[in-house]
């Protein structure tokens, strides 16, 4: 008898998008006359089409799709030589960061890496999560079996919570607790906020002290203005001997349709065996990549490296101004409207309380119903999310304007 | 303190063809001149450009992902409707087979996928597999810690093996002993075999009566010439109930440098839960798709709805015909070489049993060195495997009958 993984079961209703789908879907049908001026701030998805220089180095590269001499195949898995060479040097060693061309892992997107690291962990970690947080971590531990059912709030037993308020600024320090592996995302999603080289330097200590591992998410990365602010993790003196950093093209080159990312795994990165040795992770990761995937299309890869020539950057720079643009119209919106708003400032969300004692689902149907926006409800991003919600930047001006314009109509 | 995932250190050195690489590499530096006169038909990889109908669809695809108003961003992570559309009316329902649109899900990869559906099955499965076997069915059982250590032979304790041999057609028997899920592949990888509407009824009824789940990878169905012969596990009545299917563009469009592929799901399939309860794979499989995968390239979905057309199935058909033209001329001149050799007539791989009492390796190396050849030793892929070697008639017609030429000039 074919037994399925009840860990599955534990899983609370429905992944937060398909919900707020769901009710768009249902607002919309009941609504003709008010779905036509719907204008859409939920799902952190890119509007802009693709920087010229990507679109110029895909058709070449399907030009030589379409050719015997220049066909290319199987690729490596782990990622063309061309591209993990581009993202090394530019995105690291430019930057003074001691990261080696196979250090880097070229994926089709940081979902599925934040997922697949899970393979090459021991069941027995104790994960840390900060709170809000991006459900992806946490929902990925629970199909491992890492935690144990959700309460009322749909917190996991199990999983440690670090809560991110105003009174930490939605930076979590290291707790007193021993975590084996935490989870850190800056700029944040969803709070848009940034943690200081300060704050980064306490958790890679807090991690080298207790020999933890650090998930570092850096996918906005590049919304970063504030020029004191960290990039990448290792930007931290010892980052390389605790810490995995994933980094995406999704919201840097505008990829999410065309699906490429990477993940940093250092040749110093440790971890322990059950039996308390200490043995290097990067191995594991290229075997798990060898095994289970097959690469990124070579198409998308000549894609990312284009972004990195003078012209790629150049693009890539105008794309984040203009989302960043769409950031200031909205925060400044926001506060015009007599909301209490963070991030938005170094990060593409904005984190916004909602006002008179709402909770995050009822701001979501009054901004659904009263104003056509949508948003995205901060409690599907955890318990600490719950009387918040993001506003995604991504959009165009026109749009951001709009939304901006409807916040301030609308009497809360 | 961070612990690794200790099932990895289980694993035997080297992917097999990692190892190939490796030789192939050594020799090649210390013999430049053979180095020049070196054929490939080692891994499994297309020779020939993408389709016509594929490139141009690409082509359309990157222009619209260079305008905003046919820019597209996250695509559902399942693939476009198109797509799963296209794929459902043209290789099930036109051909009577009962698939809907939302049974099937679009992927980079049938590797990924034959290793991710493990995501969603408990882990006191017991698991059989067909040997010599495609090293990915194994390795991701023991990468999910289903096995124990492996032997001299490099099994796996906790997994069955169900020998295939000359004297079963190398089509194993459902076994007298319980398997939960058992990996079937037709046409075979690597022994170029497949099995018959009768043999694949006895798997399908052992599968019913036990409640196992059969996970079936048809990825070489195209090659299939004999008309008596299935291409889908969903041709034998009752597989609705019991078996998931993996078809991949890889090897129908050659798109192993595109990745593109699928995965069948039926909503009628059930697997038990701890307790025993019976309940359905699919939306465990539509979970981890949503939660851990962000879809396809919206170019590649593209590129492998055209090959549906009518212009993209002829040109299919020419490419099949082409890699098969090779199968018959390699066949004819591994037999005027006086091998014994299977397959090839209905698959791109042909299994030839290495002559003199050599082993596996033996024979690559005396391939490799003596005529300037790659093949794929048969001890790679299972302790069945010894003893033989797979050719492949991935190649230009050229190099399949420098091959042939080459194999009947060798003195064995």
């Amino acid at each position: 008898m074919a037994y399925l993984n009840d860990h599955y079961l534990k899983l609370t209703a429905g992944y937060l998008f398909p919900e707020i789908s769901r009710r768009v879907k249902v607002f919309c049908e009941q609504n003709p006359e008010a779905a036509r001026r719907l204008v859409r701030c939920g799902i952190g998805d890119v509007t802009e089409p693709l920087p010229p220089a990507a679109i110029a180095a895909m058709h070449r590269a399907v030009d030589e799709m379409g050719r015997r001499e220049t066909f290319r195949g199987y690729g490596p898995e782990q990622g063309y030589e061309f591209l993990r060479q581009a993202i090394a040097q530019n995105e690291y060693r430019d930057r003074g960061l001691e990261i080696a061309d196979d250090e880097i892992f070229v994926s089709d997107g940081s979902k599925c890496d934040c997922g697949n690291i899970l393979d090459i962990l021991g069941a027995k970690n104790r994960v840390a999560v900060m709170d809000p947080v991006y459900p992806v971590y946490v929902d990925t531990n629970v199909m491992v079996g890492r935690t144990g059912p959700a309460d009322d709030a749909g917190c996991y037993s199990g999983l440690m919570y670090l809560p991110c308020t105003p009174d930490n600024g939605f930076v979590a320090p290291p707790p007193r607790k021993k975590a084996d592996v935490v989870y850190l995302c800056f700029p944040n999603n969803p709070t848009g906020t940034v943690a200081t080289h300060d704050q980064l330097t306490r958790w890679v200590n807090y991690a080298l002290k207790r020999q933890a591992l650090l998930l570092f998410d850096a996918a906005y990365e590049a919304y970063i203005a504030d020029p004191t602010l960290p990039h990448s993790i290792y930007e931290i003196p010892g980052a390389r001997d605790c810490a995995i950093e994933f980094r995406s093209f999704s919201k840097h080159g505008g990829f999410t349709g065309v699906r490429c990312a990477y993940t940093v795994v250092p040749k110093s990165l440790l971890a322990a065996t059950r039996d308390g040795q200490r043995s290097a992770l990067h191995p594991l990761w290229l075997r798990r990549s060898t095994t289970k995937f097959n690469g990124v299309s070579y198409i998308t890869q000549r894609a990312a490296e284009a972004l990195f020539t003078l012209e790629g950057k150049a693009q890539v720079r105008q794309l984040i101004d203009h989302y960043m643009g769409n950031a200031k119209v909205l925060r400044e919106g926001a506060k015009a409207a007599g909301l209490t708003v963070f991030g938005g400032e170094n990060a593409p969300y904005l984190w916004a309380q909602a006002p008179a004692g709402l909770n995050s689902w009822q701001a979501f149907d009054k901004l659904l119903t009263e104003a056509n926006v949508v948003i995205t409800p901060g409690s599907g991003f955890g318990k600490q999310g719950e009387g918040y919600f993001r506003i995604s930047s991504f959009n165009s001006r026109a749009n951001a304007e709009e939304i901006a314009r409807r916040l301030q109509a609308l009497s809360w």
